[in-house]
């Protein structure tokens, strides 16, 4: 147990110095020019829905070739269950409490929705403008759809997407609606460009294809300078939707179809990269917003051998996979350490030379040393929230969860746990076998960090409850 | 449903054919002299227990390579679900219930147990040794202990290894034995060489090394004769034992450090065939004899996305890795259609041009188009047995559930059902969605493939009853 301790102490202090150092060290840039990042984020892909990642049916030769030449992480952590909170931290590196994304009654953004992301904020696509990035977004925003919350108001020059889910605007809600036939007209979703409805409803079936497009145009028109790309598709959210080309192309149904395109997609990105002589010098990572939405049953991903999914704090709702690659930069192979969303911001400073946003305690870490060498991951631990409540926290091999709950589910309860439970992740990631009874001061090493980790929020209102 | 039950009757046209075709097409013989065959046999391992098959801990990056450079197949079956059965069937091509192993009351040899394989059965040793080639067993037997039963007398010139499961003989019964420290007194198992028995009980902590040193130095011996080695390892079935090399080797606990000898052995397999200029020349055959056993807790394997493990027929208890490499000739890639450890007999005898056993009926079909092109599986249905049973039965997409039963767990329940379960496995591997009342054609169909199947098997004394 000392040495656990030992290790808790070393994961504060490192937090403390990545929430206070202001520059990230000059000498990790790690390409001249500096490199290009893209992200590819998707949503409510689950862990197991990649080829790579065990599925039976489903096939992604181009993603799973970035995971196979690039580094694919096993422990990799969305930093909410949900969409909205997710994409706030993914941009910003810090929990979703921090920055207004925590609501009392809403967890996500809905169209009658008033907030966003506060401007106070500080995303990646800002730190890297101020770094002379040329910034574009294309694909599923979900921050705010008021014009002063929109992506061209965080720090992208460019935007071409959808700005809330796919799903909503529905003309009548009900599971049979995902399930009939695709119908466009069944949502009434707006297609933006910049801050203008170009579309409405959105052609869902062409969408990806659309986003392709966009997101290669973008890579063409900024081949000359250091570009950030965030490329967030809509799919594989519910309603699913394939074009005419790749429906019908899967074992998997629709399911399988919408994932062959994304799929697709990444390959045409990466042939882009090829073909402009990029490759070399981009950061391509590929993750996802949280887990499979099971109640979308046969529609739904899959999170294999975790337990639940999107919404809940099981490791199927927020373990997802993390894939980085850029050819001659990162140490090929598979990482098991952990990582989170929360890491892309600071570790996109070190790699980029950029300046880490002033006056805010970041939650991530810098990850470049792991991406080059495959040195140990800087986390140690992890805080799963649910809204404004903390209900589990990893800490190394162990997790604790403090309450439980079963979104999205027949059985949905919420129980806070007289006695929490303890799961040692590693040998048990599908989480069986508590050993809390085994490891009482395991249990109270992880409430002390929650303990330690609570005194730096700062109460704030919810943007997420505002109509 | 047309088309439905045209690949239905195609289905039984192809099993008539395979049945009564004595000789393989001698066009299918692939290389000159012959290739070498190794079918490497996993005892418990889970669908999900390889780091290419989705684990977030166990690294087997020797496995993968074949898996990746190969062909990985997703959606094979073990002919049982428990070992000994899955064993014969294996060697034999044809299910259990044909071959004696099939009994009322046991599922698998134990101690002292009289029966065994019966000798009029024909072996892949046998089917080989006739054309020629050397043979030699080294692992797991567990098809029959007494000297008529041990492997020589099926067609291996030579044996080494654990004539029955690593947990058999225990001083004491109990889930803690397992989970102490590891202790080779705990179980007296036999390691026999030939007919005799060695030492007593076997050193299962080296037992990998030496089984990998025996495998290594049959190939040396055999390099310039075509041959056939069986290597079935004693892991990861518990009582798990590493060698001190790769004691505390991995996050994934004991069961991992098992995996990383098991790993390094299938690395060390592949480097004496490179060593020997073998490699073009040796079909690698990698797999399990049945999913995880999921009663050992942390001991225990995954079956990741897949319902339930060991002596289920749910998915979990049945379909396992399946992976085929030889480099040169194998056509690299994912296969997702069927196939079964029951096709390894005719595929072998293809592709060696061997003489298939006269007067058997076989349950297996020749994949060897598959491997060679990846032209679509000629299998396309599959009966889930337990003991004499079909529980459960596979035509193409479609798994129709008769009867369930959940084993080695404390809610074991045998259900006889009135209205049998439907599974549409491509999209849904984990067996949630059940479909019979949308399909009763598609349940009916099933219904006639198992009537027909069922006049096929002619009653037989269960070996595995006799004591």
């Amino acid at each position: 147990m000392i040495k656990q301790y030992e290790r808790f102490v070393h994961c504060l202090a490192l937090s403390i110095l990545m929430s206070t150092s202001l520059f990230a060290n000059n000498s990790n840039r790690i390409t001249e020019p500096p490199p290009n990042i893209i992200i590819i984020y998707m949503d409510d892909l689950g862990y197991a829905d990649l080829s790579i990642m065990g599925h039976p049916t489903i096939n992604t030769p181009n993603i799973d070739k970035l995971a196979n030449e690039g580094q694919l992480w096993t422990n990799f952590y969305t930093a909410s269950s949900v969409c909205s909170p997710s994409r706030g931290a993914l941009l910003t590196g810090r929990y979703p409490i921090r920055i207004g994304l925590a609501g009392e009654k809403k967890r996500v953004f809905f169209p009658e929705s008033k907030g966003g992301l506060p401007e106070s904020e500080v995303t990646i696509a800002e730190m890297l403008k101020e770094n002379g990035y040329e910034t574009g977004m294309v694909g599923k925003w979900h921050l705010g759809h008021l014009p002063e919350f929109l992506p061209t108001s965080q720090g992208f020059d460019s935007y071409y997407g959808i700005p809330y889910s796919n799903d909503m605007n529905g003309v009548k809600w009900g599971l049979e609606t995902f399930f009939n036939e695709p119908d466009i007209n069944m949502w009434k979703v707006p297609l933006m460009e910049n801050k203008k409805v170009i579309e409405m409803p959105a052609n869902q079936f062409t969408i990806t294809q659309r986003y392709t497009e966009k997101a290669i145009d973008f890579i063409h028109s900024n081949k000359s300078k250091p570009f950030f790309l965030y490329l967030a598709h809509s799919m594989v959210h519910t309603p699913l939707f394939a074009s005419k080309e790749f429906q019908n192309t899967s074992k998997r149904g629709l399911f399988g179809d919408v994932m062959n395109e994304v799929d697709w997609s990444v390959g045409r990105i990466i042939e882009t990269l090829k073909e402009l002589n990029l490759e070399q010098n981009t950061l391509v990572i590929f993750t996802s917003d949280n887990g499979p939405w099971l109640t979308m049953l046969e529609h739904s991903g899959s999170a294999g051998l975790l337990k639940d999914g999107k919404g809940t704090t099981w490791e199927g709702g927020m373990r997802v996979p993390g894939i980085f690659y850029m050819p001659g930069t990162i140490k090929q192979g598979r990482v098991t350490d952990m990582g989170s969303t929360l890491d892309l911001l600071p570790t996109i400073a070190s790699l980029t030379s950029s300046k880490l946003p002033e006056n805010k305690t970041l939650d991530g870490f810098d990850l470049s040393g792991v991406l080059r060498s495959k040195s140990p991951s800087p986390r140690n631990h992890f805080f799963y929230y649910r809204k404004k409540d903390i209900y589990a926290a990893r800490l190394n091999a162990y997790k604790a969860h403090f309450i439980t709950e079963t979104c999205y589910r027949k059985d949905n309860q919420k129980s806070i746990l007289e006695q929490p439970l303890l799961f040692q992740l590693e040998n048990d990631p599908g989480e069986h076998y508590d050993h809390a009874i085994d490891h009482p001061e395991i249990v109270q090493g992880i409430k002390d960090l929650v303990s330690n980790h609570i005194e730096t929020i700062e109460i704030r209102e919810s943007e997420l409850d505002k109509y």
